[in-house]
């Protein structure tokens, strides 16, 4: 695979590209599907339909027939289908709805996410909150969110302390009880808990206006495209033993390489 | 005071048109501050100064600005000044920012909330959200949802059981350990919880996203705005008594009835 410092730009300008197009392609269809009245009963209907299944494997369809059709070399990892190898080196990596619960529950906090690996995890990604419009960009020489005419440029806190941190999660339970335990040495030290964002928690900490996100339990596809964002941003994420994070598992980010050092401590407990 | 039913047409279209002209005053001064680079950094600085604080007051003064010129004979109560007494019968309850922690985390789910309350509690309310765009009106004959040009119907969820049912609360502690174990009576029965949304969490059951939402420690101008937006799109809101909400309190909120009777049943444990 490819190292992003070697990318031609005509290749760098075609896989932002595609990124944009798998994530356009994947709003027409969540954003026709939220808030329906499918999805405002029982989403586990007789007969075994689920509607939000169904809108999340109609999405992930729509962003693979983008990729077919502009990146045909290129792998694909995504949530709902088989893996699809590839040739370039390049491989996607695609959650056409993250935080299926907040989606079901009408928040505007889901994401789609879309990133693209090279050999050494992802390069550049894309976490699309197409309700709110806005499209949180990273990797390539890109760090900025989008929505409307207006770019703002990403940029995670600088000099932020865990005593002043906002620190966000999405399941109070965090995962293991033993989990729990770790992720606790750390919320007990800073200012806010929040929970409940998925993903958007992940771009809010690229926005520079959260701190940390410490997570349990992630897939791959629900990490790449935050990981990509909030490394372009300025920020760290790593897993809890401070090892790369894009295979999922126990996600830790942080705004500053200090402030994850510090936490990082805390959640290994040593 | 008034009671709503009793209300001239003139009289209606005033209240309704002050409460948006409130709204309106607020959102200029909530979004102006949200996301910026004051609000980034630790919210009590140095010399007291504290920018979540003077956002609130701006907008409360700017919303009261409103009142003065639109309903000068009408009492207010609001988050963060004094009660201004009035000789109408109807008296505005105002929240400018709902959901501070969310609100300086750069969550789009905080909320400016605008009640009227007549004799017997709110007549009209607005739960507005204006970085999405989004104002959640009832009372007086309406329930909807304005964006942009867009107007939609807001109506509760109908037939929902309580196993089937998605129940929110901000905050995972919910108040007192006893107001926790009755929280944890309804919630192990639910098919999800999740948590975090602060007033939007009442607009989402209002548009039929969501069945409960189950809160303690609440202050009036919290509940004044959700209570008329629920109502009038079918719902029931009560204290866990079972007794009027509008002072505060703990707070039940349902979709139907039915399902407001299961709930409070299990919130008293008899």
């Amino acid at each position: 695979m490819h190292s992003s410092t070697e990318l031609d730009d005509d290749v760098r300008q075609s896989l932002i590209g595609a990124a944009h197009a798998v994530a356009d392609a994947a709003a027409q269809i969540t954003l026709a599907n939220f808030r329906s009245a499918a999805l405002q009963t029982d989403n586990k209907q007789a007969g075994g339909f689920d509607p939000v299944t169904q809108a999340d494997r109609a999405a992930e369809q729509a962003m693979r027939a983008v990729l077919a059709d502009l990146r045909p070399d290129d792998a694909i990892l995504g949530e709902e289908f088989g893996p699809k190898e590839g040739t370039s080196g390049f491989m996607w990596v695609l959650d056409p709805i993250d935080g299926t619960r907040g989606y079901i529950s009408g928040t505007p906090t889901w994401g789609t996410l879309v990133a693209v690996n090279a050999a050494h995890g992802p390069v550049f990604g894309l976490v699309d909150q197409p309700y709110t419009g806005e499209r949180f960009a990273g990797g390539l020489g890109i760090s900025e969110l989008m929505r409307g005419e207006t770019r703002t440029p990403l940029k995670t806190k600088v000099n932020t302390t865990l005593e002043a941190s906002i620190l966000f999660t999405t399941f109070p339970e965090i995962g293991t009880p033993n989990e729990l335990v770790s992720f606790k040495r750390v919320a007990e030290k800073v200012r806010l808990v929040r929970y409940g964002m998925d993903c958007y928690a992940y771009a809010l900490l690229a926005a520079g206006q959260i701190d940390l996100v410490i997570e349990a339990g992630l897939n791959a596809y629900d990490v790449a495209a935050p990981i990509a964002v909030i490394q372009a941003a300025g920020g760290t994420v790593t897993n809890w033993e401070g090892g790369p994070a894009h295979d999922g598992g126990r996600i830790l980010a942080a705004a500053t390489p200090e402030l994850h050092r510090t936490a990082l401590t805390l959640l290994k407990g040593v």
